[in-house]
């Protein structure tokens, strides 16, 4: 893929964030009420397909009452390293990010299985693997660093990083369009529920309690000593208020990128579903840049991670599948894709009332 | 489709069913044990999937580590009426049953929609609809008598109607073998929450008021009367056990179909994906004919209906979605399929630990 250069001939930079923030528009498809009105004329009692109907209206907000279904799918998967890593703050060392990179690529990781039923290519994008992938065909090269700095003791990322970051994430989406129906989320990085559990304590202004989980697995002295982590940096950082800033001060390049993605795909009109803890934070960053984001994200799960549930809240999104899925990948999101398509195709194939030759009882009534 | 005639050469009875039990047999697939062993060598976190890992491990007592791709997917949609309707049980008169078993045969219904985007066949069996529907091509004609009796005043239906009804289920799935990959369950039928209510509290030993819900959408007075219908039934019913007595005396016919069906599966070692109240009740009933049927049934969702719990805890099934659906037809169940195609993609083929060049941390530890 080659680097989509700034039209002003510089490298990635808060400008060009600025630029694809204001790409973004508000949907122009179907008003909340015109979506329920819509869903309560089909040949079924009013509501009673639940939330698979509050799903089909967030999509016909984008799509209108028509969706086309969704043929072309794609997951990003973000890879990326995390300085912070060292700090003892994962169950795993650093060498595994650029383990499951490889096999997000040869197709035998959990996420490349699980496309394949789901009828869903997967980008890995490497935006900042500490260790050469250049070799594995498939890997889109982007590596903005090798890693970040340690967000317990310095600004993980510059702004020009995250920038840099947030820009190659839209590329591989633009690479993409202009035929892409939906857009998954997904990630890989060692440590990043540590990065992830300190971005989401600042977007939120929420303790490190709060946010801070297991992630792959850590408990006891590591789980301690992965809050303390937390705690630190947010002491480091309580003065910055401005998302991008905040993305770059606590990382990691793979949010960023998957932030990036979001706003592309948005700009683009495209639905994006989120996948767990770390995901969704990124897109709360991505939101918290450029609100008119927010009616593009579908949600997906809510994983094990205790954090997660702030994190949608705060994106107004209720979760389709609570599985305690702890994998990310973009496992979840690909999980919730069958959704999707499923209300998309209650919307636009589904008899009506008229059709079978029925009515709703009390139709009329307030009742 | 031909009815199956039994070897006797007889009408069915009480004895087909005797035989139709006594072709179950256990699973031949992985322990327990055995599943979760392979699953924890794969590349991902001990546990990470959660509890897709859960129903991987179901699915994997029946096929083994390398289960096929489900390729052949069927949906049976038994439909039928409940002479219990005319007591104002339900929001919707008796007619809507012949109307949306059209409506399920000409595609246009919402398991119709739903099923073709998750590549399912859906057979509609009119097991019993007060109508004639052999007008529409599609429709397995299979009537043992047009609707049941009035459950509150005396037997739904005689032992060899239900037996009847079992037989036309079976008979259904049957017509599927021997290539059927996964068999999904559902139906239509007004006033069929009433029967469900009293059919699932007889079966547990639960009162009404436990059972009883607002199925398509009865409250107040309506719902009070639907209670006192159960209890009156539940009452007169005070001294039978038997479960295939239970299903006759408390209906209805779609159960008794479904029940087959759940039999014939699992006779054949197709895992039978249940779905909502009405079908996971007829699924309990034949899992307290035959026990060993409960392992090839597969969990999807838990719906509105407040009876679903019970009835989901006793055939030990923990849900892999709450949506609030409460429609029926077999939707829940077809939403759970991508979920079950994606369990046995796991299984299958991703890769190991080994495969990356990855162990877990503690591996060969008891933490």
């Amino acid at each position: 893929m080659t680097r989509i250069v700034d039209p002003s001939g510089s490298e990635p930079g808060p400008a060009t964030v600025a630029r694809l923030v204001g790409s973004v528009r508000s949907p122009s498809g179907l008003t909340e009420g015109a979506a329920r009105a819509h869903l309560d004329g089909l040949a079924k009692p009013p509501g009673s397909l639940g939330r698979l109907e509050d799903l089909a209206v967030r999509l016909a907000r984008i799509t209108g009452p028509r969706p086309r279904p969704l043929r072309r799918r794609a997951l990003l998967v973000a890879v990326a390293d995390h300085g912070v890593s060292r700090r003892g703050v994962s169950a795993y060392p650093r060498e595994v990010t650029s383990l499951m990179c490889r096999a997000l690529a040869d197709g035998g990781a959990a996420a490349a299985t699980i496309a394949r039923t789901v009828g869903t290519e997967v980008v890995v994008l490497d935006v900042g693997v500490d260790a050469d992938t250049s070799d594995v065909p498939g890997i889109v090269q982007r590596k903005v660093r090798r890693g970040t700095r340690d967000l317990s003791v310095e600004a993980a990322l510059t702004a020009e990083e995250a920038a840099a970051a947030m820009d190659a994430g839209a590329s591989a989406v633009r690479s993409l369009l202009p035929d892409l129906d939906v857009l998954a989320l997904g990630e890989m990085g060692i440590g990043n529920t540590t990065s992830a559990a300190a971005l989401a304590a600042a977007l939120l202004g929420l303790p490190a309690e709060r946010l801070v989980g297991p992630g792959t697995g850590v408990d006891g002295p590591a789980l301690e000593s992965k809050r303390e982590v937390v705690r630190t940096a947010l002491h480091r950082t309580r003065h910055v208020a401005d998302p991008l800033a905040l993305l770059a001060e606590l990382g990691g390049l793979e949010l960023a990128a998957l932030a990036g993605a979001c706003l592309a795909g948005a700009a683009a009109g495209v639905p994006v579903v989120t996948d767990g803890f770390i995901a969704s934070t990124a897109v709360l960053a991505a939101v918290r840049m450029c609100p008119p984001a927010a009616d593009y994200v579908m949600p997906s799960h809510r994983s094990a991670e205790p954090g997660h549930g702030a994190v949608l809240d705060a994106l107004g999104l209720e979760p389709l599948l609570e599985l305690d899925l702890r994998l990310g990948e973009g496992t979840g999101a690909l999980l919730a894709l069958p959704l999707l398509e499923a209300a998309a195709a209650v919307l636009r194939d589904m008899a009506t009332l008229a059709d079978v030759g029925a009515s709703h009882p009390g139709m009329g009534d307030t009742a």
